[in-house]
């Protein structure tokens, strides 16, 4: 987890240690890699082509990363980091359970698309490999399961109305998960715009 | 697209031609081996990893399915299919455009959840051969139009609220197109208590 949370960290903080530069270097790749599978899916594309994309030599490129599934996997951690930042800053920062399934959904929303927002592999989750996957499933139900008892703490306090909370998560989660296939850093909206508009509509989705 | 619309008939009609009878084995066929992907995804099935599963020779699954493909395409071609019908229904019975939205939702969901429901291969977008992803793409697209029309429609007559038309569409077909992830034709929840349930979060969600 401290690995990761340095694979956090901006490129702006002061980087010392050779293995700092090396962790940042080796996420920002992996970020660029994990896009360079979205036109063609992640089967479809080879260790090569992704070296190819991002204009550096192979061996350059297997010095950050061992093979694909690598890739796949940490992209599939990546956003369940995010996952679980959104959360914290929506327990600091909210009150009622709508407050904090509001701030949750904005705050994930907007990390996701600035962080790895085109990154289609997101939705190939049968990819991993089973170890993989399993790890990555664990995180996920567990974020699923707070996200309900989030919603059942809105429905207790009156600002959220009653619902099915598990099936709200599942269509919110959705219209989220999906966006892994149509964001485009470069299109019309920003990822905040968009986080916006899907708050929004989240929110009239549950309020009473 | 007339044999398609067999392929949509149901068992109870009086099969009568050699061709029909073919026609609705192999549908019911398709959809079985569509949800025998739904484990290992797509790439990691085979065609005889699916005969095992369905209990049939390869020979038997040969004789109605060219290839894993085929299976593929003819899926997403089944859901755009369901699209098409579910317009034609709400067109036909709403006035507003919140009324033909919901009765939209509402139908899609049901029929999609009954006809292939646990269909997983249906996000497997890009795993479909370029010509076909072509071909599935377009139908797609043109279905967001029109969903994005009725939206419009709907702001104009008052029935919903203003909002950003595209990404409420985006939003909505994202909770909806990964209920192919999730939904389990033996879970606590039917299809239609799931489309129930779907609607009238997205009826708060745009409803004035």
């Amino acid at each position: 987890m401290a690995r990761r949370d340095r694979q956090l960290a901006t490129w702006n903080e002061t980087v010392q240690t050779r293995d700092q530069q090396f962790t940042l270097k080796r996420t920002a790749l992996l970020k660029e890699a994990a896009r360079a599978f979205s036109s063609q899916g992640y089967h479809a594309t080879s260790l090569d082509d992704v070296a190819k994309t991002l204009g550096v030599t192979k061996p350059a490129l297997y010095y950050y990363i061992k093979n694909k599934q690598e890739i796949l996997f940490e992209c599939h951690m990546l956003s369940q980091d995010l996952g679980e930042r959104a959360f914290e800053y929506a327990y600091k920062n909210g009150k009622t359970g709508r407050e904090i399934l509001l701030l949750f959904a904005k705050q994930f929303i907007e990390s996701h698309n600035s962080e790895i927002g085109a990154c289609a592999v997101l939705v190939e989750f049968q990819a991993l490999d089973p170890a993989n996957r399993k790890i990555v499933a664990a995180r996920r139900d567990k974020a699923q399961l707070q996200l309900q008892m989030i919603i059942e703490k809105g429905m207790a306090d009156g600002s959220i109305r009653r619902l099915d909370p598990k099936l709200t998560v599942f269509f919110f989660m959705g219209a989220v998960n999906w966006m892994a296939r149509w964001f485009d850093q470069d299109g019309p909206k920003s990822g905040a715009e968009i986080a916006q508009v899907f708050a929004d509509l989240l929110d009239h989705a549950v309020s009473t």
